[in-house]
């Protein structure tokens, strides 16, 4: 069957984003990153930048709290916490535009959430930690801690999510059609592959 | 740099090899799976057959006894397991084999002990558990346990043996340069992309 939705799981700094963008682009078809965020930020209620913070990492203390619950809609949270509401509003987002048409989803677990899509073609992009380091202080600049450090805690809140909501591990080349070095192949060319499978 | 040495890792069931005896015909380059068992027998003085099922295996009970010392080579196993001393056997002949030229090199954690030359591609394949148990079935006929059972026990080992070894996780994407899964994508195909990276 051909493949119509493309999720691109990546690692913080792997260029994974970009790949989504160019396979996108190339094919002429719609792309979901900070879009998918607004619209999860319609349909919650809450704030683009708590969607971003949150959707995809590990619940912590305050998101099992219920002080961020969405003003204006009292009740809608039907005793979630608001991790599991941000993703309950997240899954459904996701199923809806998978259901819309041929799209590309970055992030957010969209490989799990459309696992049984026959339809969907799941990737995973990373690259090596230096390469990644050197990417993130390229494009976000310095901080006061070292890309390294950054990049550890976001790979480890990243897993924590995924572990949590799809019971998986995060990274395990099963739970993708195919998995690519960006630091190896290089950004275009990942890209390339990814259309080359669709086109097929 | 032009990659040459290509490793490919794979799930038991996966088409892995197939794939990798595919990529060495459309180079024309050397292809190890068999050949490399028979070259570590040659140096360890192992027989064969107990070459190929502990190269890739955890080492149990057994393997750590000395029992199965090679004959006529007394020594030449310096106090080392039969175990460890099959590991840096198959270590020094892999090492040997990619200095030799461009070849393909499939299992024995290739991936691992070439993991710091520039000029080797690392692929790991794996399919859907269903997809595998048809095929060897296919492969390899019908046995006393399922399918699902013989899969199981072997992906364990495999896995049990990787990380005593390497200390990595078997099956992770961060391994590896490309890692694709031939029951969606197909075998020829993925035979395909790989060469693609390599003619790059």
């Amino acid at each position: 069957m051909k493949k119509n939705i493309i999720t691109i799981s990546r690692q913080f700094g792997s260029g994974g984003r970009t790949v989504g963008r160019m396979v996108a682009e190339k094919l002429g078809i719609p792309f979901y990153d900070k879009e998918l965020v607004e619209q999860i930020s319609l349909e919650s209620g809450f704030a683009p930048k708590f969607v971003e913070e949150h959707g995809e990492h590990a619940p912590g203390k305050t998101m099992f709290s219920y002080a961020f619950a969405p003003q204006g809609v009292p009740g809608v949270m039907n005793g979630m916490s608001t991790a599991d509401f941000l993703w309950h509003i997240q899954c459904s987002t996701i199923i809806q535009l998978a259901e819309a048409g041929p799209c590309v989803i970055v992030g957010r677990n969209a490989d799990y959430i459309l696992k049984d899509r026959p339809d969907a073609l799941h990737a995973y992009i990373h690259a090596d930690m230096e390469q990644r380091a050197d990417r993130i202080v390229r494009l976000y600049g310095e901080s006061e801690k070292s890309p390294q450090t950054r990049l550890q805690e976001k790979d480890k809140r990243r897993a924590l999510n995924y572990q949590h909501y799809t019971g998986r591990t995060w990274g395990a080349a099963e739970n993708y059609d195919i998995c690519l070095n960006t630091g190896k192949i290089g950004i275009e060319e990942a890209a390339d592959i990814i259309v080359s499978l669709v086109k097929e």
